[in-house]
């Protein structure tokens, strides 16, 4: 395992030190590993908390800002966070409007979520709603998760509600509007190889020299099928058709993120993107926004995931708002 | 070889395709391999371009935009761009105030963008004058070099140069401004793994998997030595001790960048650079602002490179004003 890092133990921490230390504009609560604006939002607005495990970065601190999220609770590598660290963080950033818990569908995360909500609730009578992302179409249930996996378009949602909060939209409103949004949305990824998780210390799956995984998760949980490693114009179709195949595109502006997985170069992103691109062209998909870059990784693992979410002009306004976070920058 | 991309051979073609549809925001000369705003900045305004191999991206096709660059000149892989195409760039780029060539340090380069500014000046007269970035202090001269090489330091010196054009200031300002940030500028790399260029279609060089290479370049250029995978306070304190010997950055706020070579997730950057924050605070360098992640890279190389650059209350200024790229973007 070649990394650089200290004692894997010490990863999240250690990370969140150098986080704090990059970013004069957050906040970081080292005791329950959170992270904050520096300047909070103004009263009377819905606030708006993700979090996971760590290892997708920027994912979710990177998105903390105006514009995104209020707090995002960072678990261990790969790892839920717990229900007391959500539950500190939905008390502190509430503005008397409300706490929006935005989760990613994987069963530790649902779970320590929803206990958070209601210890935040009883505590502080906070109110707290949730919307729990599932977009991947590779599998139906997995490894993780009852339900289908929750990715890459967690990263758009965080976007578009951020926004409306930060318009002034009630709690009520935001949890519709996520729900559109969920509703929309379709994901699919692949691997040319594993991540390495520090406290494994080796690979997660071992993935031979002349193949992919197929509909891979982001913390490397298998797909549907491996496939021989096939050039950058069938990646393509194989993630362009399984994401069609599930849900029409036609007919309304799309938002469209090629993501990276953590260890492939941009120069290759480019590549694939061009062919997706193409791709969505030709099947008639209107492609209104467009994201290429490493937004919601899986540590080192080289690979590349696409999301589609279908708009409406009102989506459209929201994504375009001014947005200012270290991982998505805008207008601001 | 495991990378998302069709014919080796077309890498670079196939990349400008995609570059092309992702940013609506720039127009892609695909004959001439050149990326240029697509709108234009305007009239009696200095341009600036830059350019060189691919497979550093963003640099430099994602520095376009304003208060950046007006063009990037792509060459192949690892390769230096042609006379002829930087040329034409410069021939269109130029609004009657002149073009400064930003040029980092490598035998090829020089040379090509020396005789690109012969050619643009003798066909259209444009007034051309170049900088050419020298910051690397790992090795004194190199397998592509005579004298130091030029690499992160050049994303810095884009950025202010670039708000200096933005804001009207004449040819030999400029030209003295970019002299004045690469005179005050130091970087320094390590490498944990090879690169694999396509068209080679296999590492670089080999490096084993307990070992590092102190001072790489950022083609995979051999270093100052080869020594045991060391811990990432180690690795800081090799970065930083090697920029520091060889300028006094003690006295005026610094800008500092930690940049991953492309191979290297988030997560490790910040693990490491809580320890290079850390380690310049000790020496009593005042960071006054910093930039962590990917921005000059080495196709899948997993590494990363400091960056300092005393600065003064001007080039804070310059640094702090509006830039809107792809890959650097704020206040816009």
């Amino acid at each position: 395992m070649k990394k650089l890092i200290n004692d894997p133990a010490n990863v999240l921490a250690d990370a969140l030190r150098g986080i704090e230390a990059a970013h004069p504009e957050l906040r970081v609560d080292h005791q329950h590993r959170v992270i904050y604006r520096a300047e909070p939002k103004q009263d009377g607005r819905v606030a708006i908390i993700s979090g996971g495990g760590s290892g997708h970065e920027p994912l979710h601190g990177g998105f903390v800002g105006p514009g995104m999220l209020d707090a995002a609770c960072a678990g261990e590598v790969f790892t839920s966070p717990t229900p007391d660290q959500v539950a500190e963080a939905t008390a502190a950033v509430d503005r008397g409007a409300g706490v929006l818990h935005v989760v990613k569908n994987y069963t530790g995360d649902v779970m320590n979520f929803e206990m958070a909500g209601e210890l935040a609730a009883a505590d502080s009578g906070v109110r707290v709603e949730t919307v729990v992302t599932a977009d991947d179409v590779a599998v139906q249930d997995s490894t993780y998760t009852a339900g289908r996996r929750g990715v890459g378009l967690t990263v758009l949602l965080e976007k578009i509600v951020g926004a409306a909060a930060e318009e002034g939209q009630d709690l009520d409103a935001v949890v519709a509007l996520a729900q559109r949004v969920n509703d929309a949305g379709r994901s699919m990824g692949i691997a040319l190889t594993s991540c390495t998780v520090p406290a494994a210390g080796k690979p997660t799956f071992d993935l031979p020299e002349d193949e992919m995984e197929v509909g891979v998760g982001i913390h490397g949980e298998p797909g549907r099928r491996r496939v021989p490693l096939a050039p950058a114009s069938e990646v393509a179709a194989l993630l362009v058709e399984s994401v069609l195949a599930d849900r029409d595109f036609t007919g309304s502006p799309a938002v469209v993120m090629l993501n990276g997985m953590g260890g492939t170069p941009l120069i290759e992103l480019y590549v694939l993107y061009g062919e997706v691109a193409r791709l969505l062209a030709d099947a008639g998909v209107p492609v209104a926004r467009r994201l290429v870059g490493n937004y919601i990784t899986s540590l080192d693992m080289a690979g590349a995931s696409l999301t589609v979410l279908g708009a409406d002009d009102d989506l459209l306004r929201l994504w375009d708002a001014p947005v200012d976070t270290s991982g998505l920058r805008w207008g601001v």
